[in-house]
């Protein structure tokens, strides 16, 4: 339903007209990846299993881990044998929601996105995809479980797996934040200054990007990058936020220099350090340095309180997850580096 | 209670005197850490939390984990930067029956195991035990949490943590394997060839060390530790068996060469691949292995098969375990390497 600020806030709030909606219970389902339990058990499985990377150590939760707020608390993400990446792990919580993947948006889904760690070089190492599917296939109770699932003369596919990691990711959303509850109705959701911080939130123009209920970048062509940093400013060299090309990288065009994918601020406070270089420890600086680079302001630290205290309710319900059992190597062992 | 295999086998089998009991729901707890629900979900949190290892990629159930069959499927375990040790991890279930903890004995307790890989450079490479506890102390939640469990004026200490991990490893039992609805009386749960397996296992003596209901060593100081191997023989060279002192690193003394705790077959199936250095892939390897350099033995096929169904009968019921939600770092980030 569509709701303005004012309607809680108490005081006209002219540029006010968003939608203050609260997250759905469930994302975007594509037609073509039907969830069903026993898809998404399989999902989960291989999302939790180190053994599809060269070493044996890495799996999609060591990056994403969801027993935190699906991240890795890192600047940027330690694959295997210690190697890192340039950049910091996006939260798997609420992905399924965003219109596409990766920090430069280069998947288009989540079924593609799975696919992409596995095989560079930083973070699982596996020389190829195949070689990849191989470590699954010759596990038995992960040809069982994907000819439970897949059906068919060759159930153990690349395209398989992705689709049920992605079918397990559509479960991972924590909806139920204060945000969420307020916006539902429940006037005493959010704290006074909460709504402060959110009206002032609104009132900057955060919104124009960070758009409810996911607070991440609409689903338009046109709306769902933007150049980061915007404005010169001394933040600029003190946390290197132009060593990178953005979404430039993967089109090689002039008009993405600089360009990223809108992140979602939903558990925004359990997912330092921040921005895509991950150079920014706290919730605190990292509202100073966009209300800087991007809006050219300078806030007050009241304002700087308060929209801290709103993003702190956009923190969510995580939903109980049983660890998976993962099926046995049988007569086999992981290689020795 | 006492039974012998004969009342099962329906043959004479004049050395079966072991007691084929079942294992017990609950381990020996100390008097000196009593199990409580906060405590256990404490110690959950920070075995599964890698934050405390000097890369923050490495938590207790890297190396021992309990989606697997309480290790990790490799030869030797790989800890931080991609390093590795010289041994097999041994599995974490049921480890809390066991007199003494890692292959050469060298913790009494739990309690005592806990703090050992944290300060190991191969494994979490964490400096010193102060730092490790420095990053506990750091994180918010944590705090309250032991404050809450332990209470006193500083509650988080090195001491303290060791005593939740191992408050949680002991619920980590599986029970109700085959052989112990078997062992409780229900005939048919162990199959005919499961059956002869036990019985030839228990004639050739590997009952002598690996005694039920635990078929871990006895609780016996002179009982719990075996050379290994005993015998020569060509498979001691081709698995490299004695390139480790053994028990002999720790003490020094010349009679522990070559000894080593003698562990749990229980899950055995489940925990590819064997022996202390993680030579050997597949259980039927194992078998004619242990069969020649501990007995002296040449085992026909046949009977190999029978005690690989026997093993696999040793295959317990893992309990559900929920996920911890770790509590979030808060305006910090890990190192970057």
């Amino acid at each position: 339903m569509y709701r303005t600020a004012v309607v809680f806030m108490g005081t006209a709030l002219a540029l006010s007209v968003h939608a203050w909606d609260a997250l759905p219970a469930t994302p975007p389902i594509p037609a073509d990846n039907p969830m069903t339990p026993e898809k998404i058990e399989l999902g989960k499985q291989l999302f939790f299993d180190p053994r599809f990377s060269s070493t044996g150590t890495v799996s999609c939760n060591t990056c994403h881990n969801l027993m935190l707020g699906g991240d890795d608390n890192r600047p940027v993400s330690m694959g295997v044998h210690g190697l890192t990446g340039p950049r910091n792990a996006p939260t798997v919580w609420n992905s399924a929601f965003h219109a596409s993947q990766f920090w430069d948006g280069r998947a288009a889904s989540l079924e593609e996105q799975a696919k992409g760690p596995v095989v560079a070089a930083v973070e699982m190492g596996m020389a190829d995809l195949d070689k990849a599917i191989g470590r699954v296939r010759a596990i038995p109770g992960y040809r069982a479980a994907f000819a439970r699932v897949f059906g068919g003369e060759q159930p153990v596919t690349v395209d398989n797996a992705a689709k049920a990691v992605a079918a397990f990711e559509r479960t991972l959303i924590t909806a139920d934040s204060p945000y969420d509850r307020w916006a539902k109705g429940d006037a005493g959701a959010m704290t006074p200054q909460q709504i402060r911080g959110l009206s002032r939130f609104d009132q900057l123009g955060c919104t124009g990007c960070h758009q409810p209920p996911t607070f991440a970048g609409p689903h338009k062509p046109r709306g769902h990058f933007a150049v980061f940093p915007f404005h010169d400013g001394p933040y600029v060299e003190q946390f290197q936020l132009r060593q990178d090309k953005g979404r430039q990288a993967v089109t090689g065009r002039e008009a993405d220099h600089h360009k990223y994918k809108i992140p979602t601020l939903r558990n925004v406070a359990l997912t330092a350090p921040y921005f895509h270089n991950g150079r920014v420890e706290t919730l605190d600086q990292a509202v100073r340095v966009m209300a800087a680079v991007q809006l050219n302001e300078r806030l007050p630290d009241a304002d700087v309180a308060d929209i801290v205290a709103f993003l702190q309710a956009l923190s969510g319900e995580f939903p109980a997850l049983t660890l998976p059992r993962l099926p046995p190597m049988v007569g086999a062992a992981l290689p020795t580096e």
